[in-house]
């Protein structure tokens, strides 16, 4: 079977002057592979007519499904429209369930008046088939060229997810006979890359050829991820599966988890299993591992709050911490973290918590206690447990490490309390 | 003056199973806009050598400067090292700066054993100028080749970052006679983009040639920016103030700020010229309001702190909510989130406060109080203000738009309390 090719085409100065980060490609990236469609390239384009023009020619020739998101606004700098319109030969013609839709949004949930400019949204080429948008005033577009399809969408987020879950999914599963793409990832956690990479090399070479492995590198940990490329589902998975196992068995000293998920959701699965309730003290952090806690769905059934206390002041009279000890040992210290986890066990009346405190940067350093430096506290009723953790890095990076450290600290405490 | 164009390229497959989002593209790209070069393309290929090496031949035929991040690591998927040394048609030696930095890194700061594998990372082929990596073990490259300008560097962010603000960024600007390219930009909320787009239509066809007029929509609010490039920079910053003014004046009744800073930056920035302090109490932002606002280094000296009251019962034994006003009003209530603000700013102890609570879905909706309903409180101990919101989309957006509106609600109090 040959592999199904796609290119991403995004559009927009704003994507190459840096002002808006693309999070729609990876998205689109992750989707296309769980039915098979093996993203090739992306590409990046301004708002000019010859660059999206160039870039439409020199993707259709490296592969067979071309996504372009982007320029389908209603202002002058969007010219996705009309280029395309022009590439594949068509005119534009006014659709009526796209013209519904604006009047539905404008009429029925703006509640505001409609100008000519809003209405022209509902404008299509009459070569494309139109995909409706749920969520906004601009349609998606499907074109088939010399054997190749493009499909274009709005660079609103969430518009582009609507389309692609509502429709283009299915339907370039209709249009070709595509591969089972399986992934299985591992995350290891106190091993440098190159260890690893030394201590599974006769793994990795033994890998038959239809299976990759990759490493990825983040936060102080490694992922590994195992990638199997065939025809049948049932047979490859037993096949990746086995080559799984082995991996886990060669790694099983660093494993921290044998499947792709964040951090904060391995803790959250615990939590739900154990019917268990969870507090947050944040001092360094700053309420960034209570976001990330609750902004899984249903956190509210094992995620109770948190108490930031950037301030001493809140230290003291929220968490009660002592205040002398913040006077002797100092607010980073490992007296300081086990009073704020103590501290937010009773208020907050959790059955486990959890407390950081650090030196996240540029400011604030000092030769005894560098930039960097964080005491995390995890603990239950009966037992408190702190570790001190030394970051390098910028304070956004090292408020990132210390939550993963910290939840990983706390959920290596909820599998051994359990 | 003909201007330099750089193409970006990005190496590695967790790009393109989306595992990864890219953010140094991003970063790079306005650094790289500052100094004057035009980002003209962005390419993400695969750890495949024809991906990389078709890559390089076809960027170099678009831009001047061609910069590639990632596939440096010690381990076996990384192969644009050994590309990059048959393109260029060099051979590998050990460079002795780079070696004697990764024996540092093990010596010194990791204090671990140093494998063959750690070693080979100081290899680099001898055609190229080695970049030294000050954060980490791998050397960045810099390759001409036909009058084109090649630099790889790591795919760890802070690494790259380091060696571009380090070296290629000033090397850059020895190597051209670059523009001058300007940027001013100003926010607008409360009025649609197509409405913003007819609003200032007349001014936007007068813009002279060198002066481009985009619109940025995010979080239902709407960003304008002007960018200017020229070669004079007095008199180019002249002539975009001049017609930034203009823009400031068309779009007055709705501009919410008028330079390229994010909410929360704007209300620290008020904050600490009134030398006031501010706490937060977050039901349905989870502390994601607080991890806005510490995330900026200084934060300390007017951010005092959170309550995550996630659930009723802090809401009520911490922010001392009254029992009843939950059970009659309900927790997502203009009542209660006036109560938890009121609480926060006595509890906290702070000169204001802001308070939220609201249903992030997906689930939690109901009839009476939909999914994206949202009461948000300001204040001080005078006057607190709240304001109802209404979101329609997914957990993750409603909760940064629940950030966003809550955080410029918190300004336009400030700004009135003046």
């Amino acid at each position: 079977m040959k592999r199904i090719a796609a290119s991403i085409i995004t559009i927009g100065d704003e994507l190459l002057i840096g002002q808006v980060l693309d999070t729609n490609s990876a998205w689109m990236a992750q989707e296309l592979n769980k039915i098979g469609i093996w993203v090739k390239r992306r590409v990046a384009v301004g708002d000019l007519w010859e660059e999206i023009w160039n870039a439409l020619n020199e993707e259709s020739e490296k592969s067979q499904v071309i996504l372009i998101t982007g320029g389908l606004g209603p202002t002058a700098d969007d010219i996705t429209k009309p280029l395309l319109c022009e590439y594949f030969g068509g005119r534009l013609i006014m659709d009526q369930a796209a013209e519904a839709n604006v009047r539905h949004i404008f009429e029925t949930l703006l509640k505001r008046p409609m100008i000519e400019r809003n209405l022209k949204q509902a404008e299509v080429p009459d070569v494309c088939t139109v995909i409706q948008n749920k969520r906004g005033t601009a349609p998606g577009m499907w074109f088939e060229k010399d054997g190749r399809i493009f499909i274009s969408m709005p660079g609103v987020p969430h518009e582009m997810m609507g389309m692609m879950s509502d429709y283009v999914l299915e339907a370039l599963q209709k249009q070709f006979t595509l591969p089972t793409i399986l992934h299985r990832t591992l995350l290891t956690s106190g091993i440098g890359e190159s260890f690893l990479a030394e201590h599974i090399s006769a793994f990795e070479s033994a890998l038959p050829d239809y299976i990759r492995l990759a490493y990825l590198p983040n936060y102080g940990m490694v992922r590994l991820r195992l990638t199997a490329t065939g025809t049948n589902r049932p047979v490859l998975e037993d096949q990746l599966n086995a080559h799984f196992g082995r991996l886990k068995e060669r790694v099983a000293p660093w494993m921290a988890m044998d499947e792709d998920i964040t951090m904060s959701q391995a803790v959250a699965r615990l939590l739900k299993a154990a019917g268990r309730t969870l507090s947050t003290a944040e001092s360094c952090t700053g309420g960034y591992i209570a976001h990330l806690i609750s902004r899984e769905s249903g956190a509210s059934a094992y995620f109770k709050g948190s108490v930031v206390s950037y301030s001493n002041e809140i230290k003291e009279k929220v968490l009660h911490v002592d205040p002398l000890t913040i006077q002797t040992a100092g607010a980073v210290s490992e007296e300081t973290v086990r009073q704020m986890a103590a501290g937010v066990l009773r208020e907050l009346n959790t059955d486990y918590a959890l407390a950081t405190s650090g030196i996240m940067g540029p400011d604030g350093g000092t030769k005894e206690k560098p930039v960097g430096m964080v005491w995390v506290a995890v603990g239950n009723r009966q037992k408190i447990i702190a570790q001190q953790f030394n970051f390098r890095f910028d304070r956004q990076r090292n408020i990132e490490l210390t939550a993963t450290n910290a939840l990983n600290l706390l959920r290596k405490f909820i599998l051994e309390d359990a």
